[in-house]
């Protein structure tokens, strides 16, 4: 891969409003995706997420009407919805912790200031500024998996336009620790979505961009 | 590039506590970051933030200390602080409706419908919601920092330990209509952090990932 290819498959991407019914992504590249939900970057590593990968079609089908009637859902290759956790706690802390020692080696016990630190962040947050801060954990994940898809030639569309709360019910995250946030339907542009075909719309780098 | 060089630049990755204070990223491959941050995709594509890239070192060195003073701050090649629109309005639809039409042509007027979606969208939000919506934008913009920095071989660390009203300061934005939000120190990393060679922690698919 050289720099240019990077830009080049930015260019290429565009939120895709009609997928070919009929293009399946294989299960190698697939494989690829999951693995970069996997490596995306959090803060502090705690990774406060679960993905939900739907490729069954009655359950696709059911999201439809809570998603504003995009046909990307139901015409997608494979539905990923991005959840949250509702209330990271002392628990994700632990959990996190217990994940590093077992990578990484060395005395737990030397893992006890980075713990007292992540513990005093979420401390000092009120519920619902853990909540936003978990949301937005989620949305790095988003802008990860648009630009690992770019990257294997897959086509994407980000969407905020769901009823979070409907796609909660339809899988099951009710009473869970995790809620819906985002869903991003993938797979392959329909030659007919026209969208494909238009003009990127972008500010320039003079009115986004400042050097000092 | 092929889909293996992608995964295997995601794992080269980590956030880098320490640079090489005399490697400076080339202009040619910075140009390719600006590229990708122009690039970056938004909600409604209204791209509702603004991108302040430091080499001054006396800035650096003045933000220092308003960053943890985690010295990423000042050893990298480039600092990246990604701010975000305070108040969206309806002056925004506009501008954006206006660059849309110049850079696609047509009816004007074929652009209302959408126009009053997204005025209706952000008139239904409070200040606080707004600019909560503005800022997740800006997370997806480091996601797709964090992952472009990767492929073109960058080292980068994603700093949500900063004080933005102490940047707002020092970089003048007090009166303006953005805010900092994030930081994003890019560069080379120093061979001397150890943190380059230590075993990613990340959960497991079947931890993380759910199908249906």
């Amino acid at each position: 891969m050289n720099e240019l290819d990077v830009i080049d498959r930015l260019k290429w991407r565009y939120a895709t409003k009609l997928f070919d019914g009929d293009k399946k992504i294989p299960a190698e590249i697939w494989d690829k995706v999951e693995e970069s939900l996997v490596l995306t970057p959090s803060s502090f590593g705690l990774q406060p997420w679960k993905f939900i990968v739907i490729t069954d079609q009655a359950v696709k089908d059911k999201l439809l009407e809570h998603s504003w009637n995009q046909v990307q859902v139901t015409g997608c290759s494979h539905l990923v919805v991005l959840t949250a956790l509702k209330n990271v706690d002392g628990s994700d802390v632990d959990k996190f912790i217990s994940d590093t020692h077992a990578k990484r080696g060395g005395e737990l016990i030397s893992l006890d200031p980075y713990k007292g630190m992540m513990n005093g962040f979420l401390e000092r947050m009120t519920s619902e500024q853990k909540h936003a801060w978990a949301r937005n954990q989620v949305y790095i994940a988003l802008g990860q998996l648009m630009t690992t898809a770019a990257m294997l030639e897959l086509d994407a569309c980000p969407m905020e336009g769901i009823t979070p709360a409907k796609y909660d019910e339809i899988l099951g995250l009710e009473n869970g620790r995790y809620t819906t946030v985002l869903a991003c339907p993938l797979g392959y542009r329909s030659e007919d979505d026209k969208y494909g075909e238009l003009p990127k719309v972008r500010y320039g780098k003079e009115d986004i961009i400042e050097h000092i």
